[in-house]
């Protein structure tokens, strides 16, 4: 996804920047280090469409008052390991590491935990919770409302969310992480293949005509991208809304603002199964080997740590005008 | 999916002799009014690939020792909400209602409950456990491995199963369940569409010359059903496979038989969240309500009650030659 010529910062360089950005902006130290990595080190995993190149929007939003920079997700009901939180319009990144923090220390004591967060802003790249339940050893789900952005299969007009599924496993030789939007490619996706001058693989979505194509700029012009699966992607989106606002008691889909500079007030879950506590750690480890090696074909996540150590050694690429962008912000 | 000729059987004659065909097998009374029932509200509720056609290959199994009639699962390790079981080779569809069960009294406790199955059998329909946790009160997942029958992206041979992810919300108007397998069609499906002398509607796997095709027939000789979604159903399969077995500590699905009549030892999984622990029940009920109805399209599960009536009403239809085979083992 990644055009070969982009130019690469260093990682700490990046890192300090964002950083001074969000101080600028407001942020506690703690809490402008900590948003900053979550945004660089996207962009140093490799998934390019939801780190460095989302921080503009983000700022933006930001002074726009939809973020609230000081806002903290606040307890509103708990039941043992099910627990349902407020995110109090804060940033969507801090608010979802820390829920899925909860997860884990409620798996710890009731060997499973959830947390049902409502009122938070998007978490940026969904992956970022999974590998966190991973490195502590814990099996991991998330999911997320957005604002509608992809017609059910059946209708033209967009009136689920893309919402984003991420299942996480703890393995010693890589984790394993599926982060997986529900339509086939993601919006950023599909401007990556455009802005490469590429065709899709397959067949993307729909043109203004309603016929399936895989010109992506079609399809970001008919704002009418294909579920992942015909059917299958949309009703799973569905179940994906239904669930974290059931769950959180926040806004569904329908309810959020169909535009992505005032999409917020979202509702997340966060599920976190702790090995350890079954004694399966190890055990489950050997599992996890025996299937990766079995698949014979690349599995969820084996990308990342090639990616991560290139982008460390290397420096992170992260294209030229967003990077003016931000720098501009810091001065 | 129905032929419209297809013969009308009272739902009581077809649940006392599927009844009477497993008390001979040597099932308690108790177990096999369980175990018949919930074979024939699975055709009652119009999934006929998983209900009583499937019931000779189930008996040919215990016949053959594959399925021992008498196991129950039995408690290997708990911690909390989480709980690991052993289902003891049992009837899959009698341990898969226990787990869901206990799962949902564990969430009753714990606000979350978890309990992952190693050592069971087919489960038949998975929606089955689906509705079961809605009809509690509790939205819930739940998902099983299954022999390696699906070949994951980027490979011709089968390596990873076709394991089926059901999602399910309690709502008083008609719960909602998702209940989809990772291939775009399953070989019930395609054995349908074949039988029916029908085309898929879309590319639904590979021809024996590895092009991708709408041929039902092609795609049962190749043996390779293209996962929905392409890589993003390849993926979710290895994660269902994945969490299956290390939180049960069970089967992988490629140390699976990858024979339809010798497949066990399966894996499952069962989550129930409690939404009266949380004083949520009456308002996410209002929450799913408004989303069913902004989608504008038809939502996972909302044809079942409707053929639930009209096949209790009318009769439940059953294949002619399948029915006079359930005939004759019961005499």
């Amino acid at each position: 996804m990644l055009a070969v010529s982009m130019p690469r910062i260093r990682f700490e360089e990046l890192h300090e920047t964002l950083t001074g950005v969000l101080r600028k902006l407001g942020f506690s130290e703690e809490r402008a280090t900590r948003c900053a990595r979550l945004f660089a080190e996207t962009t140093r995993d490799g998934v390019y469409s939801h780190g460095a190149s989302r921080f503009p929007r983000f700022v933006r939003m930001i002074r726009a008052g939809r973020v609230d920079v000081g806002a903290e997700p606040a307890l509103v009901r708990a039941h043992g390991g099910l627990e349902r939180w407020d995110g109090n319009r804060g940033p969507g990144n801090l608010n979802a590491w820390q829920s899925m923090g909860r997860a884990i220390a409620l798996a710890r004591e009731h060997g499973v935990g959830a947390v049902a967060l409502a009122n938070t802003n998007h978490w940026m790249r969904g992956g970022t919770y999974g590998w966190q339940a991973a490195e502590a050893g814990c099996i991991a789900a998330c999911w997320t409302n957005t604002m509608p952005n992809m017609p059910p299969w059946g209708r033209a007009e967009a009136r689920v969310g893309n919402n984003p599924l991420i299942l996480a496993v703890p393995r010693a030789r890589g984790h394993v992480v599926l982060d997986m939007a529900m339509s086939q490619f993601s919006y950023g996706a599909l401007a990556s293949y455009r802005a490469r001058g590429e065709m899709l693989p397959v067949e993307g979505g729909f043109d203004a005509e309603g016929r399936l194509t895989r010109d992506p700029a079609a399809i970001e012009a008919s704002g009418r991208p294909l579920p992942a699966g015909y059917w299958k992607g949309s009703g799973l989106a569905i179940l994906l809304d239904l669930t974290a606002a059931m769950l959180s008691g926040g806004l569904a889909t329908h309810q959020i603002p169909g535009d992505p500079e005032r999409e917020a007030g979202l509702c997340q879950f966060f599920l976190a199964m702790d090995l350890a506590g079954l004694g399966a750690d190890a055990a489950a480890n050997g599992i996890a080997d025996g299937i990766v090696e079995s698949i014979g074909a690349r599995y969820p996540g084996e990308r990342t740590p090639q990616l991560r150590a290139e982008n460390t050694a290397l420096g992170v690429p992260v294209d030229p005008a967003v990077w003016s962008e931000i720098q501009a912000m810091e001065r």
